[in-house]
């Protein structure tokens, strides 16, 4: 287990200043190089990371206790994702492209002038890396690339857990950056708390992506708003993801569900923002029998010791609630503490939802007992926002109600599968109501996140030849086009 | 001219919160009933207020000092928004669909599973109204048209400067929705400052949308931002809307282009959030003499006093500037005071930015000379956000820098029109960097405004008959749907 405060070196106000400056003097550059050649460029720096992966792995899982496996197929995810913003960028469809042409009838009482709208940049943009992904969610994870894509320069504000990833990352990404001939400046990192609380205050910086927990996340957002001139800050932060198992799917398969749901909140030492922390079960269907019966293990190390204190520390505090009993407890490991299952009910959730929803990050999960789909259904009511809520059910399950519910309070519900393993796709969508995020409009995966860092302009009446390409009547990179309204 | 506190009754504490739990308890069959249903609903609004015109426009004349015909077009646009919004409901495309379908061999390195995303109504949306469009950005308005057509409930927060035609309108809206059978508490009008503080910062609101004042949205956006759970706060305020003028074209059509100025930034005594606040002229260009040739005649009144007053202290802020002088003084009304054209030149801008490029809200214009095209560049890049930025040119001049730096700093820029008079179309963007607006990835006008009040859910290998009707394969909607990317 590597200790949090490893890192050599941290940015200092000089070193911050000039990287801010020169983020803002590739701006400009960057943006009217084209999506074709930031496609390419993107392209390049998939390469050099996947070219790279003999020399990354084994620092990632040294720095991260991380199993080389997990960590190489995060590789592989995140030259994936690289791969497919660069997939978008040729597309063409996010830049979001309307033109209305002058219509002196418009029905609004005034003649419609020449109108011609699409999404550019939004200028330099500052990524918080997070611990539980050092690949993925870090250096050259999914923030790093939908805001390259975009057109914007990226500050990435390292994660203390694993500074030399960080740095052997950054450096592959630049140089791949330099040989695509992107502008200097296009990508930094910077480390250290103090760089990190005073990029994202600097005028220069024009919005920030964050990944980790509600109290990092929440005082973050709360200076990128508290700016003289705020700006927008996607957080990501924390949930409980709760799993609702019906009382017919408990008796139709409750060893495979119960096997399913150790397996899912011990993946990665429970370190995911996804881990089912809750999983409701119907009272005397069996569920807690099989739980039981399937039995825990060990997990592997924890990211760093302050994770794992945090870990025993929240996890103390639930099991030391009157109202929960442990069911399952698995292994200390030489690495790090061992996973638990605790156990309430829902009566007792519905008296004291605070304290028994609260994310415990690491191996630990609670099972409730709930009576009826009635029950569960008022349960889910009290949740705040959530990344991801699911159902285990049989098809002929009368849980629309539930499902109402939960379409409320998480960004994605999910039927008869684990909410762990995020995939990168188009109709993906990471996010949810506060406090899962800060921005509940947008999501951190998937090929929308794009958006998140993009401005709409329009112009108007302008001739075609001080028109910007994308907008022009011969549309010359043959974009997709929305022309008066089709 | 109406005083500004003429309302007759404030909404108190206890009304306030029926109205709010009204509004969320409406929330879900609002959503539900469809999009459709929803058009219809819009449509019955906008017949309704078209057959009320003669009742509205002679109390919203009373009450803003604005003229007959002024207020009749804005009706007319009202109206017409409210059609566009249904228009938008029927095509679909707002709703973003996004079909993945399952994939063994996603090369990510991991199967894909079944995914499916579209955007849904966000929840309650407070609207603060403004006072210088009684009709087209108060009640029933641009945000509650697209607030409502997203599937929200709306609690408009009525402006103090036209309370008799504010309970009007909310009663000829309220009426129209009940006949088209939207559930009760759908549509609701509060009064009085300590009712809209209280309601931006209540759980059950979930957005906001604000037109006014940078001092009023910024108090407003701290405290939506600053809840427990902090909420979108889409705030349009102030902007300067500065306009260049190039030495060709005052060559060759000045007194057009001085005559178009006065009859821009007088529109309305001045009273829009897109008036020309600054024209830079070339020195020497006869631009200065032809302004003066045109001369100022008075204009109608002001929406109210507490406006007055701040446009005569504002203006005269301005011309005590040391570096300010008085270049045209029209005449003072019964109604209200005379408009003003004060000059300065770029040298004393560079010099003093923050105070002469404030916004004087009213009618009052600063003419500003400038003597190359490099120091318009440099002067245009000291502004702040704007709504608006603008170029009367000639085709061949070289204008290509300062189109650039006026796309930084504005949503929208225009070649060889005004500002005033913004389209509601599909193409438009009235929106710009902080502080025209506090969230610059968002527009008040146009279609696009639906996006404000929706958020993305998706869902997870949910069987056919559990997901919503948007996200079947069998797409009984006749929804366009992105389906694997395509």
């Amino acid at each position: 287990m590597s200790p949090v405060a490893n890192y050599r070196s941290t940015t200092d106000h000089a070193e911050l200043d000039r990287v801010l400056a020169s983020a803002a003097g590739a701006a400009g550059a960057w943006a009217a190089g084209g999506a074709d050649a930031r496609a390419v460029a993107l392209e390049g720096v998939a390469d050099a990371l996947e070219a790279g992966a003999g020399e990354l792995v084994p620092v990632a899982a040294r720095e991260s206790s991380l199993p080389q496996g997990r960590l190489e197929s995060e590789l592989t995810r995140t030259v994936f994702q690289l791969r497919l913003f660069a997939e978008v960028l040729r597309d063409g469809r996010y830049l979001d492209v309307r033109i209305d042409h002058a219509d002196p009838d418009w029905p609004m009482g005034a003649p419609r002038p020449d109108l011609r709208r699409y999404l550019q940049p939004i200028g330099p943009v500052l990524v918080f890396a997070a611990s539980n992904f050092p690949f993925a969610f870090s250096v050259a994870g999914g923030d790093s690339a939908s805001a390259l894509a975009a057109g914007n320069p990226v500050v990435v504000k390292a994660h203390p857990g694993h500074p030399e990833l960080s740095r052997l990352t950054g450096d592959i990404v630049s140089e791949a950056l330099r040989r695509a001939e992107a502008p200097a400046g296009v990508f930094s990192v910077v480390y250290g708390q103090e760089a990190g609380v005073a990029a994202v205050q600097d005028r220069r910086i024009k919005a920030a992506g964050f990944t980790g927990s509600i109290t990092g996340g929440r005082a973050l957002f709360d200076l990128a708003h508290g700016r003289p001139e705020p700006i927008p800050f996607y957080g990501e932060m924390g949930s409980n993801n709760p799993v609702f198992v019906t009382l017919a799917a408990a008796q139709a398969r409750a060893q495979e569900i119960a096997e399913g749901f150790i397996e899912s909140f011990t993946l990665g030492a429970g370190q995911f923002c996804t881990k089912p922390g809750t999983l409701f079960v119907p009272a005397g269907s069996g569920m807690v029998e099989a739980i039981k019966q399937a039995g825990l293990g060990g997990v592997h190390g924890m990211l760093n010791r302050r994770i794992a204190e945090g870990f025993l520390s929240a996890a103390g505090d639930l099991r030391n609630h009157p109202e929960v009993e442990v069911l399952l407890s698995g292994p200390d490991s030489p690495d790090g503490p061992g996973p638990v299952v605790l156990a309430t009910t829902a009566e007792a959730m519905l008296a004291d939802p605070t304290a028994l929803q609260s994310e415990v990050f690491g191996p630990a999960s609670l099972v409730v007992e709930y009576h009826d789909l009635d029950q569960a259904v008022q349960v889910a009511g009290t949740y705040a926002g959530q990344l991801t809520a699911g159902i285990f059910g049989q098809d002929d399950c009368p849980v629309q109600d539930l499902l109402a519910v939960l379409t409320q309070i998480a960004g994605r519900v999910i039927w008869n599968q684990w909410p762990t393993g995020v995939s990168v796709t188009y109709a993906q969508h990471h996010g949810g109501p506060y406090p899962a995020t800060t921005a509940v409009t947008s999501t951190s995966v998937g090929t929308a996140a794009i958006n998140r860092f993009l401005r709409p302009v329009a112009y108007q009446n302008l001739p075609q030849h001080l028109l910007p390409a994308e907008l022009q009547d011969e549309n010359p990179l043959g974009l997709p086009q929305m022309i008066d309204g089709q």
